[in-house]
Parts: C-alpha cells; structure tokens; sequence
C-alpha cells in the first residue's frame, strides 16, 4: 500500500469585504475542481478563507466583527465546498473565524482550522495558538493587526490525526514561525502539516524587513519541515485586499526542507505536489530522531512561564 | 557608543591526524592575523579546531583516544594564539576537546568551545551538549561519527555571557540543527550567538541527503538567527580531511536571516562582517516579543523526559 498522498495547495487571491461567503466559496470550488483534475486528494486552502482579513480594522460593534465569524460547520453558505468535496472524492483544510456559544451566553472565539474528509467529517480541528498583533486600537499603523483583540488562545493544544492514511497536524499563519509549533507536532510523529496565512507584505513595526516577507516565510516553513523531517504545506491568501499587499508563495515542502512545489501568482492558484509520507523516516530515523539526540532535560526554560 | 563588533569567521581547511597542534595554531595564528588586517575585533574558529576529527576513527586505545585531548587552556602548544591575541588585541573563540581530572582519578571528557578576551581571559564556556553520532563500533560506515562515544554531554547549560559588549552565547556543530538550542539563548536575550562546525558531505545513514548538506547548514543557521533575533558565526573546518570531505559554508548571519559574509573555498579563509548588536531589538523588540507572543504553557511536551 503506497503511503503517497497528493496534495494541492490552493492559494487565495484578495478577497474584498463586500464578497459574500457564497462568492468565495465558488471561488474555493473552482480550485478543488482544478486540483482534483490533476489528481489531488487533498486541498489545503488558507487561514481565514471566507471572507476578507477583517482585524485589519478596528471595530467597535461586536455584531459587526460577529458577522465575519462561523457558528457552524458547514453552514448553508458553505455547504457547496462539502458538496463538492464529496463528488470529487477529495479530503480537505481550510481555515475561519470561529464562534463558540457556551453556557450562560458565554461566547467564545477562535481563529480555526480543520480538516475535513471527502465525506464531510472533522478529521482534525485545531485552534490557533500563537496570536500576533495587537490587542487594542494603534492609530499610527495604516492597517491594524487585532488578532489578540479578536480572538482566544487556542484551546486544543496541537493535535496531530491519524488520517488519510497519515499522521496530519494543523497550524495557522504566525504559528509557522515559533519552532515550538513545529516540534510540538514532530514530538507527536507528524508526518505532514497544513498552514494557511494572511501575511501583510508590510510590516508598520519595521518596516525595513518588509523585503524579507518571503524569505521569512520559506525559511519557517522549511526549517520546521526539515528539523521535524514533515511535509509542509503552507497557503496563502494573498494579493492586493483591501488596500493591503499580502503576499503569496503557497508551497508544499518535503521533509528534507526543499520546496517541491509553489505558486507563481499573487490570485487564486493551484500547486501539486506527490507527498510520499514514508519519506519522513529518512529524516526522523537519522539526522533528527528525537529519542537518540534531544536532551528534553535540558530545556527547562523552554516552558518557563513569562519568558 | 557603538554596538557594532567587527567579527570574523575564521574557517579551518583540513587538518591530517599526523599534523601537530603547533602547525595547527601557526595556521589559526595566520588566519588572525588576517583577519585583525581587515579590523576583526573577534576571530572565530571551528570545533574541535586543534587536531583532526577524530570521532571518524574507533580507537580502542583510550591513551590514543586522549591524544586528542586538551588538560589544560592555554597549554604550551595553544600558548602563541593567545600571545597574537593579545598582541593584536582581538578577542577569539574556538573549539577544542577537553579533558578534566577530577577527584578519585574520574576522568570527563567534553566537546567544548571557550571565548576568550585578547587578555587571555575565558569570557565564555560551552560543553556540547547535542552529541551526533553513535555509541559503538558500526563497521559497515565508511568512516565513524563516534562522538557519543568519546563525550559525555555537556554539563554547562546553554550559557550566555555579557561580554564584548554583548550577550554571547555558544552552541557546537549538531547543536545548531536543534532550534531548542538558539531558543535557550535567545531567551537569555543573546544577541550573537558563536557556532563551529565539522561537518561531513556524506551522511552514511541517508546519503540521498548529502547533496543537501549546505543548504541544511545554512538553513539551521538562517532559521536560528531570524527566530531569535541574534547574529550567528557558523565557522567550519572544511575540505578533504582523512578521506572525508567536510562542507564549508563558514558564514556570518544577520538578525534578519540574511548571510552577510562567507566563505567560497573549502580551505584555511576568512570572511568579515560588521555586526551591529543594536539591530537584534528590530525582531526581538516585534515579530519574536517572546515576551509578548510565546505561549510557554502550551509547550508542556517539549521538556516532556523520552520525548
């Protein structure tokens, strides 16, 4: 039995703020249906893929932030991708605002991925850890960046699935940066990582690295594949939104840290790549194989509070 | 006052084993003093830089195997490194295998680096503490890696030293492929970070990587650098050393990510590079706040024992 999986990385081009979740959703079945003719069995679609990036803005009525958030999955607006998925036969990832209602009207929110399979079931679901941002109003920024304001602390620590025939952790966006993440999922045996993001080509806070946006992005995403031995696949949603640059660079990643495949554009596109998970052994069996050569006793402050 | 250290990366072409330390120390003193021509105030040299590689033989012989070891630092032989030091002025850093007589006759052995002040005075000291390799004779390798054998993991931490108006830390060749060891000097605020390496172009294990060599090195080191916000000097000892071809790659690396200076040959060469301390807040002030963006609770497993 082939242990090789292909995956699509189905990138997003801008969304505006004025398109509805159904426009996007075509959108988004459009690529499945191109990846699906080439072959794919998985489609990786970006952070937030529903609707614009909305903590770029400030603003005041919760109803409104509200309005950018899911209540429940799939939703008749977005029942199209599920259906889709099920004709084609393809699994697959995507990202969005989540909203939770708890006892006592308590509300809780996330920034959320899961995984889904062709039939429509919750492989995976994880909620995202590593906020950036801000959590108030800075008006000295031309757009802001108010995921603390906007969202939770994910509540599922990383959860790595068996799935697909694998072993399938998520992260979100700013996560692909923190090393943790990586090991937090390489600890649990992944052997392939879905990352979406919304990365603004500027950067208010210095603006000086804001050539290097692309470059951090390959270098996160191949060191934590290659310092796990996983494949990766990170997507982007970008292009020109609502008046903010984000850039693109959707790729997949093999365990030795090359990328394999790659968007050219900064729109909706499509990358495949054949991602033979059995490939993770040349890695995690030699040069990283954790129980030979970490010393976990060492690393105390790693999970020191307040550093 | 300016935070901006001139540092050179000192790169080691191959060492033979019949070769002395006095002929070894005239090539590191030659290589300083090219580097002091171009205004280096800090000259960094490779690993276990005294002698050949030793850990590529199994040697039965523990006296052999103790050849290759320092008692004491300075010694006679290392005695005129220091004396350019001091005559020029330049702080230096350099790896060498350490031998330490304690009480009852027990003997330990490390793999350790010191920073030395152009004074002669141990600013800094690391013990390896990812040792590569195995524990045992394994007779089908064309050559050993037998550092697990011949060190006992360090028993220093991951220090970091304010020194050379800046917080030093050090970490040795395998412990640069682990982010856990940039994380723990980062979160000691290190600004620059002092790296030497032996490094061969075939991995026995999993030679479809050795092709990938250097793009993993200077992947690590990249990786390292940009999450933590620090300067790297990653230093080899490089070329055809004993029948083993080592990389070279010697390179200096900028807060950013970004090479500044390196290396072109696999022999005896120095790169230079102006490293301004002060540009490490532009990321540990923003994108890696660990302050503002670690979530260290949720970090559990990486200190887990066994992991």
């Amino acid at each position: 039995m082939t242990r090789s999986l292909r995956i699509a990385a189905a990138q997003l081009g801008p969304i505006a703020r004025t398109e509805t979740r159904a426009q996007v959703v075509e959108r988004m079945t459009a690529l499945m249906r191109a990846a699906n003719a080439r072959g794919a069995e998985l489609v990786v679609y970006p952070e937030l893929a529903l609707t614009t990036f909305f903590p770029r803005w400030y603003i005041e009525d919760q109803t409104e932030v509200d309005a950018f958030f899911e209540t429940e999955m799939p939703s008749d607006e977005t029942a199209p991708l599920f259906r889709a998925a099920a004709e084609l036969g393809v699994a697959f990832s995507f990202g969005y605002a989540e909203l939770v209602r708890e006892g006592e009207g308590r509300i809780r929110r996330f920034n959320t991925s899961v995984l889904v399979s062709s039939q429509g079931e919750i492989l995976l679901k994880y909620r995202k850890i590593h906020l950036p941002g801000h959590r108030d109003h800075e008006a000295w920024r031309p757009f802001q960046h108010l995921e603390k304001r906007y969202f939770e602390v994910g509540d599922l620590g990383f959860p790595v699935a068996d799935a697909l025939g694998g072993r399938i952790g998520s992260a979100i966006c700013n996560d692909r940066r923190w090393p943790e993440t990586f090991r937090m999922l390489g600890l649990q045996n992944a052997e392939l990582v879905l990352i979406g993001y919304n990365t603004p080509q500027h950067y208010p806070p210095a603006p000086e690295h804001d050539h290097l946006q692309d470059f951090h992005n390959h270098l996160c995403l191949q060191a934590g594949a290659y310092q796990n031995g996983t494949w990766v696949v990170g997507v982007a949603k970008a292009g020109l939104e609502e008046g903010c640059e984000l850039i693109g660079g959707s790729c997949i990643i093999a365990p030795t840290g090359e990328i394999v495949a790659r968007c050219l554009t900064r729109g909706d596109e499509v990358a495949v790549a054949d991602c033979d998970l059995d490939r993770c052994r040349e890695i995690q069996d030699n040069i990283f194989s954790f129980e030979k050569h970490r010393q976990p006793d060492q690393y105390g402050l790693l999970v020191k509070p307040g550093t």
